[in-house]
């Protein structure tokens, strides 16, 4: 590439929203993608390009670089983000990359570092912008000019002489008071905030019920911390509804991590398929026990799938409307015994009308009125164990105070897989032996 | 109740938060639920409160009122929220609602209804704050002042003398500048926007990609007709994530608009089940087909809820990875057939693994070693062919504009059984056939 012809791409790379460059960065080749950073000069456009890549990208940036250019783009990002980037990093890397920052935003980095992942201290931003309650208008309104390097100001926090958080004021509300005016005057004295512990769902949460833009944090004894601004909040949800998605469906979004590598990704899949194979095995050990039992087993051989694939799928059904309907708030704590019941009934009602399907098709089929009979009732059952399974499991696991996605679909299915053979098959053996 | 007694409930619930009068409504009984509105005499507070409520709750709410009450909370609501209020309700009260609010607001109200639902049109507060280019800071201090009916304001949208949008400037910008400064002159030109039809999806994404905190809606003349704000955008968000999650376990969110009642559930939840239903009889003819090929059938029945579950639930994996995926925009359209090869390796290597897992089993458990061979075989192939089919379906839907969740987990679990069965009992009459 001759050094003129570098003008134009860099022009236009500057222009463009760093969204957009990483939107670029994700269609080019291994080898477009080294080159890409050199057209751009601006350390600080490197530093929000490179944050809205995909994590697995971030890390092969980081780890191909020298430290003493990781450096300088680190300190670009406000602290938040530049902690963020340091838990993804390896260990060993961090101690050094550490000490080559500048010292004000290293302590920043390393106080976000001391709080547990996904708590309020952990994702706050430590560079906000407040303003003492003794101040008046005309003085905020200075300071708010010299403030160039903080995240997007919207709401002003004021605090008192000991930096504990007194009241909040909108932009808007100082721009329409007097200048004389003394802020703990005119402001609010009622913040919703949060203590540094707090878990991002619950922040999420309230920034969501509240309708706020940004959310300040606060330590033990009251005093601003930092801050959390509802584009960090926006990021959160999308995360936790994806993790929910992926547990649910028994696998883990870690394996994006590992991009195209099958055996990195086949390894991160098997320990959740392993349990299946563990609770099917059992599944198996439940027909080869009856096999000796009924004499008309073969007969019935051929529904086990039906049996199986509609008490999977009721089961997960009623898995997920608790576990959703428990994350999104539909479902209060003390509604839950209420909805397990609920789930019975609708069970229930699906067996019933399934079971009189399945007991007219197997009539039909084979001529057999005891069989009909048989597999009808064994499908009312299952079908009704399967929605009270399906609901029971994650209760009890919210109840106790679990995470109630790890009773994800594989893992309902499973039991269900179970439950249902075993009343299939002990309903027919009661049918044939009493009535046949 | 004493009329005196009303005070002190009237003024604790004028001082809570709409949300959290929605959240203790929640935990009332009906006969509780009625009374608390007749302690608030403050319409907009009931307006507020009554937009936190679920949808059946709100539906409720104003199904048991005359219209005559209905109207003046409706006034109260901001343009986007009452439009919501209306598309909810039944279309026969929707007539006699609209001619009884204020003529603004009705205008407005129906110029929403006129977007297709779930467009940048329909969710958009036409109700907004625009200022005019050729204003000073001075003047558009003393607009700002006026203003006080208008959704939060942060963004000061510009707008030419047609209407046009032309610019937008923040609060902050406003405060920085000298009071004979001209809009145009301090304003930044480059405004991202959307029109009017833009899907709300879509919309999000934008929102969440560009860390916005509102977004200008446009017409085709380029004319700025409303903004839709953050705080609609993760509604949105937590909207979409969970109609994904419900459809992808073969449900729909739907039911929870019937609440109690379990007939109504279960009838909503049936269709989704029948289609279950049909596929599994489907299994259960390819068993009982292959209950005549192979003689030594009794053998192989206590493997058959191994092969189906894990084909199963390998399959829904690969479909969640790669319909989530797609959502998050991290599997791009282009990468797809890469992707479903993917996923196929993958399901290859988890194949060997369980394979040779279950041959050893197999031949501990029975002692025949072509029993081991032809399960393990069987084993491998299915799971192969389960991943792939887990990523090809939802694959071909987005290739085909249809949407991927649909080619949910318990239909991918049906075309698995259904595959992984046949793919079992075939190998089976090949191996003893030939090795027996």
């Amino acid at each position: 590439i001759r050094r003129n012809a570098r003008h134009p791409l860099e022009n236009l790379l500057t222009k463009l929203h760093p969204a957009d460059i990483a939107s670029i960065y994700k269609n080019l080749t291994e080898l477009e993608r080294e080159k890409i950073w050199n057209y751009i000069s601006d350390q600080s456009i490197i530093a929000s390009a490179v944050l809205e890549l995909e994590d697995s990208d971030i890390i092969h940036f980081f780890e191909n670089r020298p430290l003493k250019e990781i450096a300088p783009i680190i300190e670009e990002m406000e602290s938040d983000d530049a902690a963020e980037i340091v838990r993804l990093l390896p260990d060993d890397m961090t101690g050094e990359l550490l000490k080559m920052i500048g010292k004000d935003e290293m302590s920043e980095v390393e106080t976000l570092l001391t709080f547990a992942e996904d708590t309020a201290g952990a994702i706050m931003n430590t560079s906000f912008f407040a303003l003492q309650e003794d101040m008046t208008v005309k003085e905020a309104t200075k300071t708010l000019h010299k403030a160039e390097d903080v995240e997007m100001v919207f709401y002003l926090y004021i605090i008192d002489s000991e930096g504990k958080l007194s009241g909040v004021l909108s932009l808007r509300q100082l721009i329409l008071n007097t200048p004389d005016k003394k802020l703990s005057d005119i402001m609010s004295r009622e913040v919703i905030n949060v203590n540094t512990d707090v878990d991002q769902e619950d922040v999420a949460k309230m920034v969501e019920r509240y309708d706020l833009l940004a959310l300040p944090v606060v330590d033990e004894n009251y005093k601003l911390v930092g801050i959390i601004t509802v584009d960090d909040v926006i990021d959160i949800i999308r995360e936790e509804a994806t993790e929910d998605i992926y547990r649910m469906a028994g696998t883990s979004d870690g394996e994006l991590l590992f991009g195209h590598n099958s055996a990195k990704v086949a390894r991160v899949r098997l320990p959740w398929l392993l349990i299946t194979f563990a609770g099917s095995m059992v599944s198996g050990l439940v027909v080869a026990f009856f096999q000796g039992k009924v004499t008309q087993f073969a007969l019935l051989v051929p529904f086990m799938p039906v049996i199986m694939a509609m008490a999977g799928n009721v089961g997960s059904q009623s898995a997920t409307i608790l576990i959703r309907g428990v994350a999104l708030g539909k479902i209060n704590p003390s509604d839950i015994a209420r909805v397990t019941f609920k789930e019975m009934r609708v069970g229930a009602i699906i067996g019933l009308t399934c079971g009189l399907l399945l007991s007219g098709v197997s009539y039909f089929v084979d001529g057999s009125a005891i069989l009909g009979l048989s597999v009808g009732v064994s499908m009312f059952f299952s079908l009704s164990i399967a929605a009270f399974t399906g609901a029971f499991v994650p209760a009890t696991l919210i109840k106790l105070n679990f995470d109630p996605a790890v009773a994800s679909s594989p893992f309902i299915s499973m039991l269900n897989d179970i439950l249902g053979l075993s009343v299939y098959f002990g309903t027919a053996v009661m049918f044939f032996r009493y009535l046949g």
